[in-house]
């Protein structure tokens, strides 16, 4: 096994080589940009863990590897575009950097080059790979559908609520590891609950995100603490305060969520306080932890050596390790 | 062998089964609009003639057939976006009946859609459909590049423009009947002199789209002729007229394409007196009869019978043969 720094190493090197020189540059060069932007690449990484855990050459996972990075960007690009997002990763995104008709066939060309990846594996095995990668990805449109959908209804259960962030987010990562699984050739068995395992880590991360989006660190989390609260996103923090609020505490809820105020800092404090008073950021940590914790129990039942499973149990508490 | 009315209506029965009452609602309605909006469905219809061609059951071609046609009105969608286009076969485009994040998101779910169709075939099959599937999908996205990249050079060369049409719009047509041929598990020589013959054609007919968008009859030509005159495209008719025309022509030419007046008929019959003039409308007719006859020439060299051959060169006949 490497370490998450070599892994993102190979992954980078195997970057590099890809889409030099290729015309029309205007088609190209936005899709090196996006993928040079760079990241944590913790899909990337996933695959090639998965594969070595599954005692397979990380070499040999690195096209798929890829093929997850690169569909990964393409969301972002297409996603931007919807959200009329000016920045990612600190830089300017595709379509404000170039302009949205760049962004929509850059990202086109991305999704039909992430496919291609798969075109290095034997076909029982680019089958398997491009079947996987299908369902995932259209998952990723649908969860992405539903999130638009959320944002113009009040109805919203918590149900939809995780089966949105479960196809939005937790998906791709369970696929990424289920790549390295397959490409190691493992058990059915093997490949599935290592699904299952980076199922409940992706559910996990997300909802930590929505967690620390409003009670994160300035520091040390990268987006802008109370992000949310500002455009009025119906998170699992805001649904379960609307579950747990009593009359008054729920009309002052659906007020602060109405309001878009020019100075966010009293509005921020006052949903953080109902938050924190009605018990949702208590049984939003909580389900994080389920999560988590249902991850690595998953964990214990692949057939693995016990050192296998130590790394991954690793990398799962480094991940949800972040700085509260 | 069937003829081409019920190769259409195969498809349309097959289309009827997809996608209905799927979820969420409005990443699927976009996606049946498009497909039930029709067209001639040249493209799916091609791959179901070309398996006959090769002996095979066209059953077992429809859901290849299915991918290029889905794959093709993805790119509807999105070329429509990127050219602000309101109607499209004389209805609302996706993103003008829903909104542009609609008509991008419903576009990605169609590309990944296409490429389930491959799934129903077995592992080798599976993998030579896809791959030729994302070769073709990628030139096309590089096609597109190309146009709109042109919009903006006034050096443009004949190779640069047939090289863009050729991406743009002959390699589906091409990829559509090679398809079939592999499928119907023919010999590679005939696979790909199929695609020869597909590829041919296909630069015939845009070819001669480029004419009848001029010289055509507004009674039979589907879009508004003078289009292209009126948007200053520089199509063929026109890098050819610019390559003949005496200096006095050219000046004419290159003004005429800098303005957007009004009332356009006296632009466009002055536009089409200098496409006359030069002699670029004989040599345009002249390339169209070329390509055409390349393509016939192709079709001769297939090992197959020749009832088959008469059947393919007359669907190219009927194509090409469009009122001028």
């Amino acid at each position: 096994m490497h370490s998450i720094y070599q892994y993102q190493e190979f992954i980078s090197d195997y970057l590099q080589e890809q889409y030099e020189d290729k015309e029309p540059k205007n088609l190209y060069e936005p899709i090196r940009y996006i993928l040079e932007l760079g990241g944590k690449r913790i899909r990337p990484v996933l695959t090639l863990m998965s594969s070595e855990v599954f005692d397979a050459d990380y070499k040999k996972a690195l096209p798929a590897a890829l093929a997850v990075e690169v569909f990964h960007n393409f969301s972002l690009i297409h996603d931007d575009i919807m959200d009329d997002a000016p920045l990612r990763r600190g830089n300017e995104t595709v379509h404000e950097k170039w302009d949205i008709n760049t962004g929509i066939l850059s990202g086109d060309a991305m999704l039909i080059l992430a496919y291609q990846f798969f075109e290095k594996y034997e076909p029982n095995i680019f089958k398997e790979l491009a079947k996987l990668f299908s369902k995932t990805a259209l998952e990723v449109c649908e969860g992405q559908q539903w999130d638009v959908d959320f944002e113009n209804r009040e109805d919203v259960t918590i149900p939809e609520y995780l089966k949105m962030i479960q196809y939005k987010t937790a998906v791709l990562v369970a696929a990424a590891m289920k790549m390295g699984a397959i490409i190691a050739e493992t058990s059915n068995e093997n490949a599935n609950l290592i699904y299952d395992f980076g199922l409940n880590l992706g559910l996990a991360f997300q909802l930590q995100d929505d967690y620390l989006d409003v009670f994160g660190d300035p520091e040390t989390f990268g987006k802008q603490v109370g992000g949310d609260i500002i455009e009025n996103k119906k998170t699992y923090l805001y649904l379960k305060a609307i579950e747990f609020a009593s009359e008054d505490e729920k009309e002052q809820l659906l007020h602060l969520f109405s309001i878009h105020p020019i100075d966010n800092v009293d509005k921020i404090n006052s949903v953080k306080a109902v938050f924190n008073a009605t018990g949702a950021s208590r049984v939003t940590k909580k389900a994080i932890q389920d999560y988590t914790l249902k991850a690595f129990e998953t964990l214990h039942k692949i057939n693995i050596d016990d050192d296998k499973k130590a790394i991954l149990q690793l990398f799962g508490e480094n991940l949800m390790g972040r700085k509260v």
